[in-house]
């Protein structure tokens, strides 16, 4: 794993107590092997990872971009970062709403404004003033799937957990010039309080990249991964030259014991090592490099 | 500085090109008394950042709470976030409006719901619904400075940065049961985008704490401090034995070399030990331990 000028993406579709279908299985791969692609052409790893996350985003198989989860007042809020590893240049959007492709306005606030994070109607403005592409109304489907959790769902506490979808998506990739990036994007948590910010908007909590540690994506209840600073705080043990697997284990078993949380991480060094670890029983995700065939799964190794 | 058992506080008033002035200076040494007050009764580190939080906030004094600059549509938007080290619990507000104190809106979103980031409309109609006090409305001086600046500076580049204001307030503690907390309010960057979020209400970023390791509470210019994942990053340096001296260098000379980032932090770890440093000329900040007679300063030690 540590030869030079590997390229190497990972992806994953969120981590939870449900074992991913097999339409979410196929979308993963078709992710994975579409972001590959754009490596092995020599273009970047931010391009990669914005174009794999974007695939999963218009498939409707998660909670993410077309397929975000209406939340109690029928609307959807959705998250976004991406960030690459050689200036550390991060983009991010929180809250953002009627917009298909949040990760792409995460990237366009990276590229074309001085700032990092941009939140609700401000970041609504930004992607209609640059003609960003549309979300679409929701469907039919998804309404009734709303109406009916509303009528038959009398306790609140069910409520919310039955809406507390773990269907976050992200990636992290490394390109031929050495260069790390990572993202990822959501639909939030369906019975959240609204204006409520998870973690996959903020960087050092759920994404990272940093070409002297790695690059990480992280999924789970994003409370947690904000307390405990895990994207941040993995790389930190990666720079101390800590392997992608160590690091990772390191930093989940942190959150389980000091705070009880609940997380998947994909992460990715400098070298082109990886790690594909979960506290839940369930992360969908995958990985690809230039020398070994296309892996997904709907587990990998789960630390307990 | 080793001993155990020790109480500390420190708070900052921003860094930055100006030098603090006499009032400044002398409000923030109420700041440092006031909480080294409720430590000295044996309250929790919570409550002494809160406390001298809250009357920088009301002095009028810097750029947070009352004294909250007008953004560029007249209207102030406050960043706030509040963290303790024992279990890790935080809470934060973004981009919150009329309000008189943010970091109490930020300890409330701790103690009361199972968020850490609230943001935007959501947040104020949480401050709402519990009936916390309002701001007051905009006085006639600060729309006069408004208003003579609109129309002195043609140029928007000049105006941005006439606009950015470093006079965010911050305050981290050491309490007599070990437990550190760290906080930080800013009434934002005069011209910046609305809906843009900066460091200060971002865990791992501006704010950090944890009694494992210390506790941070940064200033300077928010994008570049989210990106290097600052708080955390000094942090993760503490926990390998870093003094604090050392560890806030080490991390201030990264962002210079790497991203040209423009910062000031104070820190302290669990045993009491104590950093001020800053890249810009000047950081007003202070500190107040049972050992020493409060110090408030217009400058600490400048990294190069």
């Amino acid at each position: 794993m540590d030869k030079e000028k590997r390229i190497v993406i990972l992806v994953h579709g969120g981590a939870g107590a449900k074992k991913a279908n097999k339409a979410q299985i196929k979308v993963l791969k078709e992710a994975l092997q579409a972001g590959f692609a754009i490596l092995k052409n020599g273009a970047s790893s931010l391009d990669a990872v914005e174009t794999a996350i974007r695939l999963l985003e218009d498939s409707c198989r998660f909670n993410a971009g077309l397929g975000s989860k209406l939340q109690l007042d029928g609307r959807c809020r959705m998250d976004a970062s991406i960030m690459e590893g050689q200036d550390l240049r991060a983009g991010a959007v929180a809250g953002i709403e009627d917009v298909r492709n949040p990760i792409h306005v995460a990237r366009w606030v990276m590229e074309e404004t001085h700032h990092v994070l941009m939140a609700g109607e401000g970041a609504v403005k930004l992607a209609r003033f640059f003609k960003m592409k549309k979300a679409l109304p929701p469907t039919r489907a998804s309404l009734k799937v709303l109406k009916e959790t509303l009528r038959s769902e009398k306790d609140t506490v069910n409520l919310y957990h039955s809406m507390y979808d773990h269907e976050t998506v992200g990636a992290v990739a490394l390109d031929r010039s050495g260069t790390l990036a990572a993202g990822a994007s959501t639909g939030g948590a369906g019975a959240m309080l609204p204006g409520r910010i998870g973690d996959t908007p903020l960087i050092g909590s759920g994404v990272y990249a940093d070409n002297e540690s790695g690059a990480v994506s992280m999924t789970g209840l994003g409370e947690g991964i904000i307390k405990a600073g895990l994207a941040k705080e993995i790389c930190c043990d990666l720079l101390q030259g800590m392997s992608p697997q160590r690091a990772t284990e390191k930093a989940l078993k942190h959150l389980l014991v000091r705070i009880h949380g609940e997380a998947g991480a994909i992460v990715l060094n400098r070298k082109g090592g990886f790690a594909l670890l979960h506290t839940t029983p369930y992360m969908c995700a995958g990985y690809q490099t230039d020398q070994q065939q296309t892996v997904v799964a709907a587990k990998f190794r789960q630390i307990t």
